[in-house]
C-alpha cells in the first residue's frame, strides 16, 4: 500500500500473526484508529502470500476493507518494513521471531510469553506501571538492539493486577488468592471444545497459574534503578474455564501490610486514574477501574464493555474472615488483556517518544 | 395408600414441599427405594387437595406413577401420618413446619438452613460426622419432644466439606479459601433468569458465602459431651454462580497445623471410606471421596453423576504458594447436596436405631 | 425537565414501560438520539413516584445520566405531556393504555401485540411496509381521534418478514414453512428459567406461532384505497426457544408463483434496498439486509450486530427439494425487532411530516 | 483376553476406531451388557499397540476395566478376530475397512455414511425396518462375501425418522419439512468450537441435509423381492447446530396423501410399538417413541435420556396451516442416533438367527 493511500499522519504498524484469534482482534481494535494505520499483515508460511480476506476464517462482522486486501507477508523481518509490530504469535514461534524483529529496529508490542519474565523486558499495563517502559533503555544495552521487546500481560494476570494495583500502592499487599472463571475466547481458536465446557468448568488452564502468580508480582514491582523490583506479594492461583465468550472473572482475597478496611479500599478505588501518561490516548478508557456497588455485579455479559472493553470493573469489596479484603475484577481478555492492552502500551510509547517517528508530546 | 399396596416391609414416609424442585428430587430419589416408601405429600396451600402430577411442572423425565396420584396434603402434622418427614420446605415457612412436625413426634430430615446452626440439631453428611446424630438426645431434652430435626449441610458446604473432612480429620485444618462455581439447579425453579447466566458469571449468591464458613466448622467439628465443638478452621467464601445445571465446583486453599505435601493429601484421600456406619446403605457410594489425577478434573458435566451423584470427586490436588494446599471439589448440588443427603442421613438413621418402625441393626 | 436543558431541536418523547426490558431498550437507543429526547418515562403504579435509576434493575452498562433522574410517572396521558410515546408495555395493559394515549392526540408507537392486527392499524417495517402507514388516516376517521397507533412487528416475525420481503416483491411468495430459534432475551426478563434453557431447546413459544403466520402476510400485503389487503401468503411457523442471549434465526423454505432459482434470489436480496423515505434516517442501516455468501453464516453470536443490530442478514439461499427456495435469516430481537424498529417508525413518520411539532422533510 | 475370562455366554464383539466419541460411546454401552462382550478394540496406527486406557481422553466418567486393559489393535482383519464388528470409523476410512471385514466374513455394523444409500446394504432402525435386514442376501450374492455390512442411519434422521414411520405407515407420508437443532456430541471429539456455538447457533451442517431427504426416503420404504423401495416421500431439510450437549431436535411439518388429524395421528403414536421382533431385546427400550402431551415438550435436557436414550420423544402434534401436521420429535444422538442403534440392530441379527454364534430365537 502507497504512502499516499494512508490516512493523513497515520503511523504504519504491522501485525504478525494476523490470522489468528488475537491477530484478528488486533485487526478490529486498529481500524480507524487515529494514529495508527496496519500496512501490513504477517503470518505464518501457510498463510504467506494470500490476500488476507482469504487467509482465515474471520471470526466477529466482516474484515475491514482496507486490510482484507492486503497480501499476508511472512513473519521476517525482511519482508515486513513497518517499525511497529504487533505481535499475535504463538507462544511456540514468538521468542525468536520477535527477537528478529527488535534486532532489526523494531518496536515490538508483544502478546506471547515468552519474554514477559525477562529481567530487561517490560511487562506493562500502562495505568499501573507505564514507568516500567524505562527499562527498555537496559534492554537495549544488554542486548545490543536498537529495536525493543515491551510485552503486555497474561489476559487473567491483567484483570487482578488492575484491580490490586491501586490497593497495593496505598496498603501494600502481601498475599492474595485469586481465583479466575475465564472466558472461552482466552484460548484461541478453535481453542476450547465446546464438548468440555458447554454446562461444564474446567478447572484447569495449562500454565495460567504460574503466570498469574508471577507476573502480577512483577508489574506491581517499582522501578529502581533502571530494573524493576517485584512486589513482595506472594499469590495463590485457581484458574478455571467458564463457558462465558468474553470476560475473565476473578475472586480475590487480599492480605495487605496492615488492616484495611472495606471503605478504605474503596475510596481509593473510585480515586484510582492510573499512571498520568496514559490520560486521554485513544484506547485509554475515561476511567481504568470501575467500582460498582451493587451486591451482584460486575457480571461478565453485562459489564464486560465497559469503557469500550478496556475499563477493569470491580465489585464485591468487602472484608474478609480470613484475610483482610474480599473482592471480584472483570475485564475483557481479548481486548484489555490482549490487543487492545498493546495498543494502549504502544500508544503510550509514543507520547514518551519512544516510537519511530513520533515525536514525543505529539500525542 | 392402604398398607397392602406398599412394598412389604418398606417405611412410609413423606415429603413436604413435594411440589419444588427439591421435592421433586426427593420424589425421584425415592422412587424404588428399599427401605423407603413415599406414601404422603404435602405442600403449600395453593397445592393441597390436588393430585401430585396436577400441582406442578416436573422438571425431569415423568412423575414415578405410585407418587403421582397422591392427594397433596398440607404441611400440617395433622394432615400427615408419616413419623419420617423429609423437608424441602423454603426457609420462609421452614422453620416453624419442622418444629410442628418435630414437636408431634416426626423426625424430620430437613434441607432447609433454618435450624442447621441451632446448638442442639445436628448438621450431618454422614460419612464425615454420623456420629453428630447423637445430638438428637440434647434436642429433645430441650425442646421436650418426641421427635427429632436432623439437617443436611448447604450444597456448596457439602462439596467443600466432603474434601476437607479427610485433610482435616488427618492434618489439622485451620484456614482455607473456597470459591464456588454453583449450579444454577441450586437455585430452584424457576431460580436464575436466562438472561443473568447465559454466557456470564454473578458473583454473588445471597447468604451462601457465610453458610460455607459457618456450617463446614460445625461438621468438621468434634462431638463432646453430647454437644458439637467447631472446627478451629476459618473460613473466607466467595460464592459464584456459572451456567452450568448441575454440579457445584469448589477451589480451595488450605492451611493446616503444620505443612502437607499432596503426597500425603492424596494417601489420605485415596483411604478414606467415611464413617462404617454408612458403609453399604442405599444410597451412599462405595466411595464418598473419589481422588481423580488428571491435570484437568473434576468437571462438572462429565463427573457429577459419580456415585450416581452421591461422590465428591477431588482433583487438582497441589501444593500452594501461600497456604499449603489447593484443590478442586466437584459434588452434585440436588443429589448429595440436598435430597440425596437427607436420604442418606435417614438411612443412617435407621440402622442407629433411631427411626421408628425400624430396629436397630435391620439394615 | 425544562426546555432550556433539552438539546436544541430534539423532539420530546416519553417512554411508557420504561422500566421493563423492553423499555430499557428504547432508553438505552434513544440516549444521544439525534432528533428524540426522552423527557418522561412512565410504568406501573409500583415504580411511580420513584427516580429512574431506583426503580428497577437496569440490565446492561448504566442508565444514561440525564434519564436516570427523572421521576417516573403513571401510564396515564393525564400524566405524560410528550405527544410522541414509544409504548414497551405488557400486552395485558397495552391496549386500552394505547387507546387512551392516541385518543388524547398522541402519536403511540406500541411493541405490543393488541393492535398489531386491527385492519385500522398499520403493522410496519419501514424499509418493507412504510408506505402503510397512510392506514392513520382510516385509523382517526374510524376512532375520532387526533393521535395514532402505529406498531412494529413481532421479533420473530420481523426477522422472517424482512428476508421475505425483497423475494415476494419480486416473485409473489405463495407458502413458507419457517422454523425459528429464538434468543431468550425475547421473552423479557426475568423470562425463560436457566433450568429450562442451559443445554436444551423449548419448542414452543405461546401464541408465537401464530402471530408469525399472520403478521408476515399483513406486512407483506399492499395498501389499496387506504387499506392493507394481506399477501395471500400461507405459512406453517414453528416456534422455538435456544440458549442465545440474542438473535432470533429463522429457516425458511418458501414456494413461489412459479419457480426461482438461487441466483435469481439473490441477486434481487443483493440489489433490494427498501422503501426509499427510510434511506439515510438516523436509525436505519446502510443496508437493511445483508446478505452472506459463506455457507454457515448468519450466526447469532457473530452477526447480530450487522448495522449496529438493525440490519437482517441472511444467508444459505438455496434451491429446496420441495418447495423452491430455502435460506436463513437472523435479526436482533430486541434492536430491530423490536425497540429500533419502533424507532425508525417515528422517524419514517416524522420525515412524511406525520409527527406533531417535525415539519415535512425536515430530516 | 483368554475365554475363561469371558462372562459365560457372551459373544465376542469387535469396536472398530473404538478412540473416538462414537467408539467410547458403543464400549460404554456395552458394558456389562448380556449378550455381547467386548474382546477387542481397534483404532488407527497411531492408537495400535497402547492399552486402550492410555490411548485417547475417555470422556465421560471412567473407562470401563475390562476394555481399559485391551490392547489397541489395527483396523484390519488380520489383526481382529471377532465375526461381530462395530464401526465407529470416521468416513474417510470407513468404506475400505467394512469392506475387507465383510469380505473376510464378519458382520459389520456400521455407523459410517459410506454404505448407507448402497442399495444392497440394509440401512435399518429395528422398530421402523428391521425387515429390510432381508437385503444381506442380496448383498452377499452381489459382493460374493460371507460377511455383512448392516448400517444405522445418520443421528439426525433416526431422530425423524422414528416419528415418521407410524404416521407414514397409517397414512403415507408424502412431503415433510424437516428443520433440526442439533447437539453438539453429533460432531465428535473436539467438532465443534466452543467459540462457534457458545451462545450461538450454526445453520449449517456439511453433507447433513441430504442425508436426512435420502436416508428417511429409504428407511421408510418397503421391502419388494429383495429389495428396497424408498417412499414416495420429498423433503426439505435445514440443520442446525445449537448450544445442547446430547439430543437433537426436529420440527416437521408433513403432508400426507390425503388429510390427517391431530387426533388421528396421536393415536397411531401411542398405539405404536414397532416390529415385533424387537420387543423385549436388551437395547430395546419399553417404547420406541413415547408421545408427550404437554405444550412445551420435547425438551432436551428433560427429555433426552427417555428409555436410557433409547426412545424418541414425540410431541407438539398439531394441525398445520399449509401441510396437514406439525409435531417436533427428539432422540438421543449418540445414543439411539449412534452406537446404540448399532448394537439393537445386532441383537435383532441375532435373534434373527444371523449373528453368528448365536442360535435363531436363542435371545
Amino acid at each position: 500500500m502507497s504512502a499516499q493511500k494512508r490516512m493523513k499522519g497515520r503511523v504504519p504498524v504491522a501485525v504478525l500473526g494476523a490470522t489468528g484469534a488475537v491477530g484478528q482482534t488486533f485487526i478490529r481494535l486498529l481500524q480507524g484508529h487515529p494514529l495508527f494505520e496496519v500496512t501490513e499483515v504477517a503470518a505464518s508460511e501457510r498463510s504467506a502470500g494470500k490476500r488476507y480476506r482469504d487467509a482465515m476464517n474471520w471470526h466477529e462482522g466482516g474484515v475491514p476493507d482496507a486490510v482484507g486486501d492486503l497480501t499476508v507477508r511472512t513473519c521476517d523481518p525482511g519482508a515486513v518494513g513497518a517499525k511497529i509490530v504487533f505481535s499475535a504469535l504463538d507462544a511456540s514461534v514468538a521468542g525468536e521471531v520477535e527477537q528478529a524483529f527488535a534486532s532489526a529496529g523494531a518496536i515490538v508490542l508483544s502478546n506471547a510469553r515468552n519474554h514477559r519474565m525477562d529481567p530487561d523486558v517490560p511487562l506493562v499495563i500502562p495505568e499501573v506501571n507505564a514507568d516500567h517502559l524505562a527499562v527498555i533503555d537496559v534492554q537495549r544495552k544488554n542486548r545490543g538492539w536498537e529495536g525493543a521487546i515491551i510485552t503486555n500481560a497474561n489476559c487473567a494476570s491483567t484483570t487482578a493486577a488492575v484491580a490490586l494495583a491501586p490497593l497495593h500502592q496505598a496498603f501494600g499487599a502481601r498475599e492474595a488468592v485469586i481465583t479466575t472463571m475465564q472466558a472461552v475466547s482466552g484460548a484461541g481458536y478453535p481453542g476450547v471444545a465446546s464438548l468440555d465446557i458447554l454446562g461444564s468448568v474446567i478447572p484447569y488452564i495449562g500454565g495460567e497459574e504460574e503466570k498469574i502468580e508471577r507476573e502480577i508480582a512483577k508489574m506491581l514491582g517499582r522501578l529502581h534503578g533502571g530494573h524493576v523490583v517485584h512486589a513482595p506479594l506472594t499469590i495463590s492461583a485457581h484458574a478455571n474455564r467458564v463457558p462465558v465468550e468474553h470476560g475473565h472473572t476473578a475472586c480475590i482475597s487480599v492480605r495487605f501490610e496492615k488492616p484495611v478496611t472495606p471503605e478504605e479500599a474503596k475510596e481509593v478505588l473510585l480515586a484510582w486514574r492510573g499512571q498520568e501518561v496514559c490520560w486521554g490516548l485513544p484506547s485509554a478508557p475515561a476511567l481504568p477501574l470501575v467500582l460498582r456497588q451493587e451486591p451482584d455485579r460486575p457480571q461478565a455479559r453485562r459489564d464486560v464493555y465497559t469503557g469500550l472493553g478496556m475499563s477493569t470493573v470491580v465489585g464485591r469489596v468487602r472484608s474478609d474472615p480470613l484475610m483482610h479484603l474480599r473482592l471480584v475484577a472483570l475485564s475483557h481478555n481479548t481486548v484489555r488483556g490482549a490487543a487492545g492492552g498493546s495498543i494502549l502500551n504502544a500508544e503510550v510509547l509514543g507520547r514518551m517518544g519512544r516510537l519511530p517517528g513520533v515525536a514525543e508530546g505529539a500525542w
